[in-house]
């Protein structure tokens, strides 16, 4: 850790700070310029973690040298995770799809979306039974209902399912039906959660939150692995912004990005990135190009009657032309579909 | 609702949305310009919710007319709504000046805490038992016991206690030693606590989201309301901008903009806004001058030795000089501290 | 337009209102619901512009109906624009990359780019001669010598230029050497220096502002325009938000956003939108995938002695790589390069 | 600054860096640590400006120490600048308050808006004569005719007068008539204007951009002050966030962090940070409260008719209530106006 004192400041302020580092058990580098003192602290930077240096009289800024995140980086595991779900492999040279109505609506509806997007090449199958919805007036999921026609709808295609847990009282009931569990972008940081999430032995999809920057989504993965479970997939699927054209900015170049900085398989989620079905072809293709791992992708039978983001969801023929589309560009960057 | 239709959008598929509007049991006003057809459905737009229309052939745009909050809205109810909390009059002329430490860390210190802020002229008191934190590897609270000694301090100082609840499963034990729930903003969307928050008989003090708008802060206080329980406090705390000169950008409009939209007391938490105790002071000025129902405000003995957030703790001396300015500049906008 | 009247608004405010839009010459539909009194303003919306009525006693929201760019929008021409420079065809199928260095350092270092990047397959060469920097300590570009060594640099290769204009003293000068005057995202609400650009005959590259929306990027091609000159090409560029891992956030959803509501051309700068050479190669090919008609890619035959953004420039054999991979993807997506 | 090597970096690439540190004047002190090496150079920063060192193989990351401003910052002169206009003097105890239509619209009008701001206390007059406007079919403000009115309205009250500047080529039509030169939002970064302010002998009102951090509107006013003129205003005009209640979000932080950074006067304009004549009186309150050396208001005779932005516009009765509030809140804080 760097810190850069003030230019003026007394020297048995200097004294205080250099001291409290020392107590934490970590050396001190001294460095005086013309215009400013600088301290090299130099040992264990999570022992300083806790001292609120930045406070401390004489003290310009803090700056840590080493990344927060250990488990879930690049530098821990040199070799990308793979994860497999019923013969899935999630993370290898195959981009995986993921596919499905926002919410569980009925044993037909999903089932039918199930077959459909199955034929066209989904490799797994989606579905709300909690719905996280802004308004407490709105369609909020069929709950346990859901997850059992999610089952139904596995039983007949043989896709693995993933779908969404809200509260930690349902951790048991959603990993008895799931395949893959997912976090959506608002519990991205529900810390109790995650560190639930550390103790199961399902995969999760960690959605990145609206305004959580991509240290922080690493942060929230870390949580789980270091509770236990290291079987995570990350997802962005757009972040907040002042431009309203869409529904949220699809912050493409955090793929590259992730996976400079981790090991774990990076999904994009253009349904909700964007929020309009008419959208998700070219950004699908632009996911796949940039190297995404996997893409989760709204279908319904009929989006008109969608109980919940209709707008963003694709006619299963549409999602058919997508994936022939898709596979084009998958092999132009080396990937399979 | 409005619908706007597309330009050169046939008959038939204007014929489509009327049918799908008069269906959900609104009527439909059509007005053909020369640019645009407009549609306006007049009724329980409510029942128009769940239909995707925008997702409907031609049409281009879909515009609501009321607000998506009912019981929360200023319509529903005219007068401030003013929450007794033992014997604090919350929402009223006298401002509410909550203070205390970050994380409660010993009995001894949150005691000494609450003993200084009492002094000082608080009228509540804040300290976390149970902390979110972005690293898996920070301090994490005490928990139950840190529970136990706020209990202890309020004995003590006969001061109302406030503690962030961040899982449903702790709701019962949290209600049993706080008199007011502090939800915060990394759960202002978590609904299944917001559903459980409407069933208990303790006011909730809700922070809004780090991204999230001034209307989904509404929404999210709906939700606590409409499962029954309407004694609600909001709190502006900052939100995430471009800006890094501060921990997160205080939207100090947003108060002004909910006293006009709501009958709710509205707080502003300067340091958890600005995140450097050094702007604490004016910010608090700031905050009293623009009509804000009350402060929270962090304060610790020895913000050196904090374990969360010592950096936008005050010093008790400090908090103390700040009060005494606090009520000159609440007397010059007609309140009281 | 339409105009949402407050609940319990008096007649005599509405009939103000009513007035007011039949003064300006519109008929006006008055629709009472319940909850609301709706008016919707029937005829030129435009003359409705410069009236405040969001400030007319009883009005609580102003919703325009149509948009407020016309002659750059898709309505206004249903083809693609198609703009020649030199023998390039800018917004048909064949994507055109511009290519070359930051800032033009000398007649050798942006000849040398040039012939590189010429056999690549760029179809342009880029170099800012005058440049805008965020520090008045900081390299200014070389001016209109500048401009003389990327002539040479034409005449050895043969690829028409672009280069920046700041200001509007300079624009014969620079309309004097460039093929392609390109407005920087600084600039792109520089009303005075785009109504300048509308009595010139060269095309135009727009980059959109850091905190521009969609819209006011299509608003700021509109003056150009109208003042004359319909050969304007939009750039993406990155936009600021809360994300820092790069230097902006590339809003990748803006290229078929823009395609469906304009019919000029959309590139993408990569290295501007993410600031880091590594970076490129995945966004440049996100880019061709999702729709771009062009890229704007930093070349510098040393990135390491570059005087200006040495970071985000590719070195002559990267980019000669990224090409031939640009290509794959391009013919997967039914375009050439 | 510091430069941060990644872990298994060879020693060769180590060297590279050393190399060129040197090459630049400055020394290096090498730190290796078990994670990390750290390089330390110690010398002039800015030579080190213009070397993209995170292009170097094995660099991670490089952290500058010192501040890029130097004229305008608060180390190099400790004392507050005050700046005297036609015997007003900003920057010192009074706040001063400069109050005025958008734009003037006749010699009438802003003479009467002259003489009401005057009656209530305000102690320049604001006014548009070239106006920046989103669409290019908006009114364009009356140019020199304008300026001509300002001037009349200024004989008739005594005020000083503010108009904004847009251009290079108007600069000496402009400073002919104005005591204060305004440099808009949108032209927080014309560098070319802001190089020719530097040479005139007006002191300059500068405004921070939509999307232009604290640090960046420091370097706009280091551009000014390294040219020449070292009086300049710095003004928060609000800043563009993902909230649409407000037209932009006023960052009131700015302010305080503002007067630690810098020696310059800090103002604040509610009116374009919220766009709504209803929140002008609560943050203008704020405003005084947080230390804001000046405040820009926009008051018309009659909103209604406005031709620029009358949905921020105060009524002068409205406006003259307003100042003897402020009067009272100034008191709180040690003030006048």
């Amino acid at each position: 850790m760097i810190i850069v004192i003030k230019k003026d400041t007394t020297q048995e302020a200097i004294d205080h700070v250099v001291a409290k580092i020392k107590e934490a058990g970590l050396a001190v580098h001294i460095s005086k310029g013309k215009e400013r003192t600088i301290l090299g602290a130099i040992g264990d930077e999570a022992a300083l973690a806790s001292i609120p240096l930045e406070t401390f009289p004489g003290v310009e800024k803090v700056m840590p040298i080493l990344k927060p995140y250990k488990l879930v980086s690049r530098e821990f595991r040199k070799e990308n995770t793979v994860i497999e779900v019923e013969g899935v492999r999630v993370g290898d040279k195959e981009i995986v799809v993921i596919a499905g109505p926002c919410s569980v609506e009925s044993r037909e509806s999903v089932t039918e979306a199930a077959i459909k997007v199955k034929e066209a090449g989904a490799k797994c199958l989606r579905g709300g039974a909690f719905k996280p919805r802004t308004s407490p007036y709105d369609f909020q999921g069929l709950g346990h209902e859901g997850l059992k026609h999610l089952a139904a709808a596995k039983k007949v295609t043989g896709l693995p399912i993933i779908s969404e847990l809200m509260d930690p009282r349902d951790i048991e009931l959603v990993c008895e039906y799931v395949d893959i569990v997912q976090i959506g972008a608002r519990n991205m940081q529900n810390f109790m959660l995650l560190k639930e999430l550390g103790k199961i032995d399902k995969p999760v999809l960690l959605k990145r939150g609206l305004a959580a920057t991509i240290k922080e989504l690493l942060m929230s993965a870390e949580y789980i692995a270091s509770h236990g479970n290291n079987r995570i997939i990350l997802c962005e699927r757009g972040i907040r912004t002042f431009e309203t054209a869409t529904r949220n900015t699809l912050d493409i170049s955090s793929v590259p990005v992730l996976k400079q900085e981790t090991h774990l398989p990076v999904f994009i989620d253009p349904s909700h990135a964007v929020g309009r079905w008419d959208l998700v072809n070219p950004i699908s293709k632009a996911a796949v190009a940039v190297g995404a791992d996997g893409l989760l992708i709204e279908v319904h039978p009929d989006p008109e009657k969608a109980l919940c983001d209709g707008a963003q969801s694709l006619k299963p023929s549409k999602f058919s032309l997508l994936m022939e589309e898709l596979r084009v560009v998958a092999e132009a960057v080396g990937r399979t579909i």
